[in-house]
């Protein structure tokens, strides 16, 4: 099938609007991405896209939006093998495979042996181990997966009821699901792949439970994968998206392991069933992983908002409707670009802000990570508290930002967003996992207002505070852990502009909102009574004002990394004001609830509209721009919509004709059989009926 | 495959805890049901369900969700082709067919045929065109479509590029698209059925534009399905959700077809080419038609939302997760209900009421719009243009609860909303399009808040305005156009707790903040010269504050119906006291902002949070019952955890062993195939080397 010949051009040509678009640019979009990606993803990703780009043939996804799940998945392994394969040629490393699945959007089945499987035998194997189980499995010579979540029990890890029960009499480990709550679920790379699993279950020697523990247990042959005996594993079906990954269910039913599966580093039982638990470990140390696959989660997320930011601000600007109705005239009274209109420009601007926000975050919190890292080895370990809750803090506010931003972008595309050739659909169901793992978003703020909520007790009781980014402010504005203690801070009595232009100020007003909530909350729960179950929401909007902090911190932390001169910095420090009045406004009843003097009145609140629309409006024209400084492939956007080209229209037309339906061979096939089967039937039912009296 | 013998029966189990929850009811449900589903759609249900029962091989949804879209295509052409035979065999009706499509949220290929092809010809046809058109079009002789969208125009219709223009040489108009942008798109029914569209096209006679008009073209041969000369047509592609739905794209080369084929019940074309109008035909008659269009979306944002709340109700009320975190003990130290967490309550139990309210105003909106029908048709126009204004902003609120609803629902079903089984995905990408379709959200709060606008200059000027409920209220607390006239509505002074059991007051506080939001916005655009383009961000928000109070006072409206000792008041005035407070506590700096003594102050929102707390608590104790009262069937609900036998875990777990992955014919098979391509490389490619190197 193919596009009629003799058709007109169209005129103007949205290719044309998107080169208008990119003469507007007042700084270099090199120089951009340079300051803006940081320089181990930008390597990664350059080389990631040149290996992909030397291979079109695999490394194709122009036929993924057709696919059943089936043919995802084989893609998907067709894929993930042959990076396993250039893995081991050594033209790609292990890292730079994750970013490949990143710019392919696809979560294929040997994901979780690299992710999960083979760094828990890191930390947690004995040298032993390691010989026994990392070694085979960093040579990809058994596939692994890690098995904790039950389908009866997430969060709750205690809870689980997976049993690993001490055998003496054989020298092994009986692992046991005693009912089907206890069936491991979710588990990725499960359901087709692995040969072995590390089932976290509780430990019983003697009769005593010793807690969540992993043991190896090895489930399917390595020689034709074929489940071993006591082994009842599958693929937990489909889902919202992430449909390539294999996640899968587990039953194991009375299975025997020797004793040495079970990870030792932490834990060791001994031959007669003693019990023991190494010296000097500390535990905290697993805190700073949690902590780094949560600064991972940051930088994802600044990458999943790019590429729906990407395709959505060049798109509306280049689709057109209504003439006249913006403020802007057009050439010939042509119809206007979507992105001239307020409420368009309205959802998206606020989010590119957003977006660079989170991406110089993501830099300056990894700073920071590696900072308390180097502390923390030299024995320090004051900072891991903040960092953690910060940590749990950022891992949701990001997450909810590129999630719900994804789907912003896809209806300001209008009905084309829906398509899946928009490149916004399977994306948002591949990326919405990530309000959910590592974390539940709303089950994770409680980690960071207990942090908030601890400190302002120990104010409040005149304890010793630790140094960090978040007891400075608390110390600030709540010297004596009450807000009351503050007659007026700093920013009291000062125009919004004034502020907007004043980092310092901005830092000042965010962080005095969030050390005001923490106190009324704290008042709230000790002088009121108020039970934790019931703080549960005020905890919510603690965390994310808290993080509202934070992020525009970072951002300018990041900022101030430039020279004074540099001409990046105009549309920068428009970004961060426009980041921050977006703020107040999303958030202005926290404004008017501030206490005495600092509460907002409506005449500020109208002050912050005006002020915003104005930086939403300059910052519009250097949109096209700023997304260009994402440096996204067309390959990694994989839109008809969104397209560096511009060629939006003709490609998407090309790209539905491809659809099987369509096509001359299958697609006739199809088509034929459903007109025989089911139109004919109905289209000629009268005549049949004639036919049949006569 | 089977779950293996031999395990535990989970104490407690789920199906108890559903049980108990019933057990809890202080309303019969049955009698709730009468009262909250209308009596249309209550027939219509019980009489579907029945069909649907008779044979369940055909209306069978158990592998829907394991299908490929071809899959998903042919089995609702099966169903749709079947319920066809049923309608012409006189056991369903074609309304009826338009609830069986809701209940198995299937929108198939026969959809537009009914809901677009037909009304258009029934209103816009002569009696003769209704003879060569609608007669074999109700007998499905032929199978239509509406074409209307282009690839490059959606909103602006009368930006359409199609032509269609009179060739007085053969007596034919000549359908004709100039260029890409004009190509058909997301027409439904179009991709693989349609063998007519009624396409709008620009009219041209001896060179001079009609504007936009319909016209019948046939477009694939009824004799075998093959599209006619000049035709090129195909489904679009893949889309977010509504697969089963062959949306397609239409290119016509200079087509040519009778002079009859333009609709002629608006416009007449002879055969000398005089065009006419006749006389006596109110265009205000097609405002009508919209308005009914979204009085029907309304309706059907309700059962949608229910079928979400549902699951998620009953779900949550089972799964439990920690013990002894949440304020209630339970039996045993077991883990509590989630439902029994402040958060999950905070983000289902307002949604519920929200869903109480959406039903109860579809019911007394369509009452109010039968009454405008007969005005109009008694030649009285004067209610219509409220009407028009009100249904434009209530589509946009319901929908938008009903789409953003549902995506709460699975974030709480927490890592189980994710799976397909949860019922909640497939829906929600089908469900979707409601808030981009008649009138995209965000365009058409425009209608509503031009009409606000309008009513407010008319009393700055002193002009009369036509009387009905907007009016009524603008009236009230803007006498002469300006809020400040009004020196304090009755709700000042008054406590939280005493204006929320007094339904009066909360209707004079939610249409004053409208008033009031009104009235500001008419002072930024008359007297400081905000433009129309500037203000769109406001009127998004007029809208929905307008809506607020109309769907407030539509439930209240439905509640007086009841008598003043039903048992059923109770929850009920509960429910609408519950959803006051939470749109005063999601909408709080709307209160600060109100003017002079009508502010809100930090105490009054303090008291809001409180009392809103406590009737969550009340009502989450009815929860279940209040969704049982939806009388949603199984087969509706489609869903693992929404299951009103409550036997959750074991039939996930079943459900998931019958993916095709796992079956032991083609299951075997697929897993076979990976090993011997995928895997088996893999894992054995260093014994592979050793071997090579032998």
């Amino acid at each position: 099938m193919q596009i009629p010949n003799g058709l007109e051009p169209m005129n103007p040509s949205t290719a044309d609007a998107l080169a208008s678009e990119r003469g507007k640019a007042k700084f270099d979009v090199a120089e951009m991405r340079r300051f803006i990606i940081d320089e181990d993803m930008r390597t990664k990703l350059d080389k990631v896209n040149k290996v992909l780009s030397e291979d079109t043939e695999t490394f194709n996804l122009r036929d993924v939006y057709f696919m059943s799940r089936k043919d995802k998945m084989d893609h998907a392994l067709k894929i993930g093998a042959r990076l396993i394969a250039l893995m081991k040629e050594g033209r790609i490393t292990s890292d730079e495979i994750v970013i490949a699945d990143m710019v392919l959007d696809i979560n294929g089945p040997f994901g979780l042996h690299r992710a999960m499987f083979i760094p828990t035998l890191q930390n947690q194997a004995t040298p032993e181990q390691q010989e026994l189980f990392l070694k085979p499995a960093l040579n990809y010579e058994l596939l692994g997966c890690y098995a904790q979540t039950e389908i009866g029990h997430g969060s709750n890890v205690q809870g689980l009821e997976t049993t690993c029960t001490f055998v003496p009499e054989t020298d092994e480990f009986e692992v046991h699901m005693p009912n089907v709550r206890a069936c491991k679920w979710w588990i990725g790379s499960l359901g087709v792949t692995a040969t072995h699993a590390i089932v976290m279950a509780q430990l019983i020697v003697n009769g005593k439970n010793y807690g969540p523990n992993p043991v190896v247990v090895p489930i399917r042959s390595t020689a034709n994968h074929k489940p071993l005996k006591g082994v009842t594993v599958g693929d937990l079906g489909p889902k919202f998206g992430f449909n390539v990954m294999d996640n899968g269910f587990l039953l194991l039913d009375h299975v025997r392991v020797p004793r040495i599966n079970l990870m030792q580093r932490y834990i060791t039982v001994s031959r007669d069933g003693k019990v023991s638990r190494p010296a000097n470990i500390d535990p905290k140390v697993t805190y700073g992983t949690m902590v780094y696959v949560r600064t991972n989660i940051v930088r994802n997320m600044s990458m999943v908002l790019a590429k729906a930011t990407t395709i959505a601000l060049r798109y509306t600007s280049m689709r057109r409707q209504f003439s006249g109705k913006a403020d802007k005239p057009t050439s010939n009274n042509a119809e206007s670009p979507v992105l001239d209109y307020g409420m368009v420009q309205y959802r998206l601007i606020p989010l590119l802000a957003k977006n660079y926000a989170m991406f110089a975050t993501s830099q300056a919190f990894l700073k920071h990570y590696q900072e308390c890292m180097a502390e923390l080895n030299s024995g320090n370990f004051a900072s891991l508290k903040e960092l953690h809750a910060t940590a749990c803090g950022l891992k949701r506010w990001t997450s909810d930002v590129a999630i719900y931003g994804i789907d912003t972008c896809r209806h300001v595309c209008g009905g084309h967003g829906f398509s899946q050739f928009s490149g916004l659909n399977e994306f948002f169901g591949n990326s919405y996992p990530n309000i959910i793992w590592e974390g539940d978003n709303y089950v994770l703020s409680q980690q960071t207002a207990r942090f908030l909520i601890t400190q302002v007790r120990s104010l409040r009781k005149g304890k010793a505070l630790a140094d960090n980014q978040t007891t400075a402010y608390l110390r600030k504005h709540l010297p004596s852990g009450h807000i009351e203690s503050v007659p007026g801070p700093a920013f009291v009595g000062r125009s919004i502009e004034s502020i907007a232009a004043d980092p310092e100020a901005q830092l000042d007003l965010l962080s005095y909102r969030a050390a005001a909530m923490a106190s009324e909350l704290v008042d709230q729960m000790d002088k009121e009574g108020q039970s934790w179950n019931r703080s549960l929401v005020a905890m919510q909007r603690l965390c994310d004002a808290h993080s509202d902090y934070i992020v525009s911190s970072y951002f300018r932390r990041h900022l101030s990394t430039l020279p004074a001169a540099s001409p990046l910095l105009p549309v920068l420090n428009k970004l961060a004001a426009l980041f921050f009045l977006h703020t107040l406004e999303q958030h202005s009843s926290d404004l008017f609830r501030l206490p005495g003097r600092a509460a907002f009145t409506t005449r500020q609140t109208a002050e912050i509209d005006g002020l915003l629309t104005q930086l939403i409006e300059e910052v519009r024209e250097q949109a096209v721009p700023l997304v260009d400084s994402f440096g996204l492939s067309d390959l990694h956007l994989n839109s008809a919509l969104g397209r560096s080209d511009g060629q939006v229209y003709e490609n998407y037309l090309e790209w539905a004709m491809e659809d099987p339906l369509n096509r001359d061979d299958i697609g006739m096939a199809i088509r034929t059989e459903w007109f025989n089967k089911y139109y004919k039937p109905v289209l000629h039912s009268a005549e049949a009926k004639k036919q049949a009296k006569l």
